[in-house]
């Protein structure tokens, strides 16, 4: 029996929709004996899943990277049974889908003719139209992996950043690599300078986020000036705006970042304000038209 | 049911003993969502298990490390009730034991007051006297995370980087890290040069193995010089020998590492060959005297 709290009623697991009490896998999952697994977070909203079609992409270039043998398209068609099982067909709500390697005897290289493991769930959820948090950020040393490309299920070094900011009464950390800016613990990061927005460029030490490339595309249908290019964090101070983006985050404010506060009294910076009411008409659209 | 394969006959989870093939974990296990635990491995010989209080300890301190709240004490007294429960109680075997954060709808921050999730197994298994392989070993980038001394299940890094090894026909791959030589995917390295041992110093570069701690032991008994220092990738090839370290591959001569080709005709070096055969003799010795 699962313990208390927001768990799904059901889950989807290789094939078969489970009560999520019975929702089970062998220890001997690679998922769990080796982290060796990929997964996706994506939102329903009333007119379909927002950017479905980049979001499965990912977990299908994701699996593609680590060598797991999976057609998404597979989990794709098991979307709509999975969610119309529990009268979730035209609900808003947070979908999570993971892959592992499968199961097979605990040996670090990868098993021959092994199924992948499957699993989805679905759990009621509707975003706010727009985010009007204003986030309080702590700053963390990125220890993480250099793969922080991968959207993998070995998360040790982001649960443990993300606690320091729980710990700390924050909302988020953000990471420090090298001197230089790279992301939050499940979050990207943006800076607005002199009405220029810059972020990480999407290479291997950040997630290249589907929020993220959408802002990147609002940016340009806006005209305003987007470089993707990293922030020091000794510079951070001569900042004019930041904020955090993420599929459940969309566009959040920060209003502190480490020890310097953007804005006071719950502001929120123009550009900043523009970007988060353009994802929000976004959101009204056929979802079958958005297209990364 | 498990696929064809070597597993081990039952499984210790969670206070109960079952089959292999009913060893089941809920999904929501952090250990499955977010790689959120940490294992051990040790070895069972005739006189008992091998080093067991250093592989207990260093088990213990894990936990501590990233804040699992569990007593592995409770863990130890499980594990003659599960060798003694399929016939391995005085038999040679391997102890593979994880525990993880436990089970709680899935959220980065550390669930509250959620038991942790404990499993153990044990494969029948025995180690040769002398490892006298001798290992072809390739280089790889160490792009793994920056708390490698972190013994976290979070181990797609280890992975990918061991099956770079297996899809090149080596026993192994270790791992360079702006240019020094840390450690193996899943062994620690040693070198030699004018008949003194190096290896790199037990930082958050490396997991400080428990055969590297007895390697250093041996060294001061049999007053070998031995140093804490890394070695650069460009001065392998000025260095006489090189050996692995590791719990099932004890000491393990080194024939090639990357380019670089020590021995040829199956030879092992003097200094090597001397350290296998003082760790040969250790294993002869009452296992409840051998304390680090």
């Amino acid at each position: 029996m699962l313990p208390k709290g927001n768990f799904p009623e059901k889950v989807f697991l290789n094939g078969t929709i489970y009560s999520s009490n019975d929702a089970h896998i062998s220890v001997f999952d690679r998922g769990f004996l080796f982290g060796d697994g990929i997964y996706e977070v994506m939102v329903q909203l009333g007119n379909g899943i927002f950017y479905k079609k980049a979001h499965l992409d990912r977990l299908q270039e994701n699996l593609d990277k680590i060598n797991i043998p999976y057609d998404v398209s597979h989990l794709e068609a098991q979307i709509n049974p999975l969610l119309d099982s529990y009268n979730l067909g035209d609900k808003t709500c947070l979908i999570y889908m993971q892959v592992t390697r499968g199961v097979a005897p605990r040996k670090h290289a990868y098993p021959k003719d092994v199924p992948a493991t499957v699993m989805m769930y679905a759990l009621p959820f509707s975003l706010p139209h727009i985010n009007t948090k204003n986030m309080q950020v702590i700053l963390q040393p990125d220890f993480r992996w250099h793969r922080c490309d991968i959207k993998s299920i070995s998360l040790l070094g982001n649960i443990m950043t993300n606690e320091a900011a729980m710990t700390q009464n924050a909302d988020e950390a953000v990471l420090v690599r090298d001197g230089i800016i790279t992301e939050g613990s499940h979050t990207n990061i943006f800076f607005i300078k002199d009405e220029k927005v810059y972020t990480h460029p999407a290479n291997e030490h950040i997630l290249d986020g589907i929020t993220r490339k959408i802002v990147l595309e609002l940016c340009r249908d806006l005209e305003i000036t987007v470089m993707e290019k990293a922030i020091p964090a000794d510079k951070i101070s001569s900042m004019d705006e930041a904020f955090l983006t993420g599929t459940t985050t969309q566009i959040a404010s920060i209003s502190k970042l480490g020890e310097h506060v953007f804005h006071t009294s719950g502001a929120i910076g123009p550009i900043t304000l523009k970007l988060q009411e353009a994802f929000a008409k976004l959101k009204g659209l056929d979802s079958s038209t958005l297209i990364l």
